[in-house]
């Protein structure tokens, strides 16, 4: 994919209008409950609205998106994991076993795995689908993650797996990421988006001491400083600091967008994803929910800079995108309130204030 | 029920063991997944493992009881709805058409309708439990709310429904309350047992303006000076300032904890009954799950006061058991994970940190 490919895409994505948020909130307040009494879930329900662009959407097909890719970053000690651990998982999401496995089976939702990145070749694990770009993304300690055209790549990976799931009658998606290592691109994406130090955003990951933490900080810094000149747009920033998966998460939110899709963005490495995606365009925010808000705490900066609120605060740092299936749920309830509760009129009761 | 009986019931129960928790966590900490990074979902598995007393507990019968109660409060001005609404709203649960019902199918949840203090006879209302106990609470702007007899007959049916359903194998029960008012006596209660002032406690319920919300400050002010000298226990206060439909809620966490049934604490009203049973019980605390914290300021304080967490926090104020119906279906995801979950060992992978 060129870049004026990307951008013939992106120019297509408009902000949901607040005509459908408006005629969303018209039902909303008609239903048997006192004004706005159900709070967020009804913003949630008043934006899937606006995203479908239909009086009374149903929720399609479900399906979550896991993005898997390696980093070359991990050979600076930043991972409580070794790297083999990344393609052990996908062959648990094969037979099913993993987390992500246990909760979109509870959230009625397909799971795609997808090696996007893998530094091992997936042929043997049935199931995946393998699109690989390049195997694992480079030390971003030493230099850029990718080049310019691998991420587009990527990127492209993320759109097509959204715009087929469209096809195939996915109205919510779910982001996903796998790969040892990926909190560490994604904190050094975090600092570079939202111009924060590095020492803000970086966190334990899956487990590191104190002592590993404050090691991770220097390798992000370094990152940072490595990859300064690199950094001249969003693009070419998930290029230099990012990874391959983190990518194909900037796409799939992206592809959701361009489908009028709702996309819902689990945790604090598809969050990095989907921040690349909103600076690459704006408009694509509007069809983003947060599952929740990771533990690694850095995923709290980005909500206060950004103003944007996570669905649920559990204090999950599981990545898979188990977040994002959990709240699937929830967004199927406040879709459930809004089609099916009896209006005041049905009920034969006069609103109150 | 005789206080005595009462206390025979509650020096049964015994809060979960550590010993049950342990074993808990030794099997969550063998399942594919960095250790604890599923947060609050592992601790919430932990616990109802605890209360069950069970290797691998499944999660049975579900069932979302809604006690409904008038408040002859209503009388001073502190509701933004007629006291009718009541009565239309159990016409509207019976027919399927509110906000629980919805939310209650969407967890594969019964719904058991109980009229406990309704002001209007419910004989025509098919499908309602019918175990009234007074026309309504009194004014308790002027007096008590109910007597102590009055007080235990309804706790008694609480107690009662909780362990008909745990015979019939329920295993995780939601509370929830319906009566035009109700916000008024629940903030009294909190206010007499957290100690606390009312102004920290009341807030707009169903949609008060801030002129109502003085008022009704006013209200619960004057009511915890009327009912002074009789708030001489956790049972009496409840007399004094409750509800029906409050004592019938607290009822029920006593009975579930005897039953070793988890219960589902829903919003600002249901845990003003809760905090009557943890008041009148310690112990029962430990089968309580917090479904969300209320948009009714004062529910913030009672979980800061109390070191409680809720499972979400959306900004609902609704009641009905609208949020105990929600996070029912996160407490059955945290058990599917602890049930499902492939173990490292399934999967060849060695445990890192």
């Amino acid at each position: 994919m060129r870049i004026e490919e990307l951008r013939e895409i992106t120019q297509e994505i408009k902000p949901v209008s607040p005509g459908w948020i408006g005629k969303a909130y018209t039902r909303l307040d008609s239903l048997t409950k006192p004004r706005r009494s159900l709070g967020y879930m009804e913003e949630i329900a008043a934006r899937y609205v606006a995203i479908r662009q239909e009086e009374k959407p149903k929720i399609g097909k479900k399906r979550v998106f896991v993005f898997v890719g390696d980093h070359r970053v991990v050979e600076e000690g930043v991972s409580a994991y070794p790297a083999e651990v990344t393609g052990l998982m996908v062959k648990n999401f094969v037979v099913g076993g993993a987390a992500i496995n246990v909760l979109a089976r509870r959230a009625d939702a397909g799971v795609e795995v997808i090696d996007i990145g893998m530094a091992t070749d997936s042929a043997g694990l049935q199931g995946v689908v393998r699109l690989n770009v390049k195997r694992g993304a480079d030390n971003i300690a030493k230099g850029p993650a990718m080049t310019l055209e691998e991420a587009l790549k990527a990127i492209e990976v993320g759109i097509t797996r959204a715009t087929r799931a469209s096809d195939e009658g996915v109205t919510l998606a779910g982001t996903g990421d796998m790969g040892i290592g990926n909190s560490t691109p994604a904190a050094a994406l975090f600092a570079s988006y939202l111009g924060m130090r590095a020492s803000k955003l970086v966190g334990p990951g899956t487990g590191l001491d104190a002592k590993g933490v404050a090691l991770k900080t220097r390798v992000v810094k370094r990152a940072l400083r490595v990859n300064k000149r690199r950094c001249t747009g969003p693009i070419e920033t998930l290029a230099a600091l990012g990874g391959l998966e983190i990518a194909g998460i900037c796409g799939l939110c992206l592809g959701a967008a361009s489908r009028r899709m709702a996309v819902v963005v689990d945790g604090f490495i598809s969050t990095a994803g989907a921040l690349a995606a909103i600076r690459i365009c704006p408009a694509c925010k509007d069809y983003m929910f947060f599952a929740h808000r990771s533990a690694e705490p850095g995923h709290k900066k980005f909500f206060e800079k950004e103003g944007l609120r996570p669905i649920l605060d559990l204090g999950m740092r599981l990545g898979e995108g188990t977040g994002a299936a959990i709240a699937m749920q929830i967004i199927e309830d406040a879709m459930a309130i809004y089609n099916e509760m009896a209006t005041f009129a049905d009920a034969g009761i006069t609103p109150g204030a």
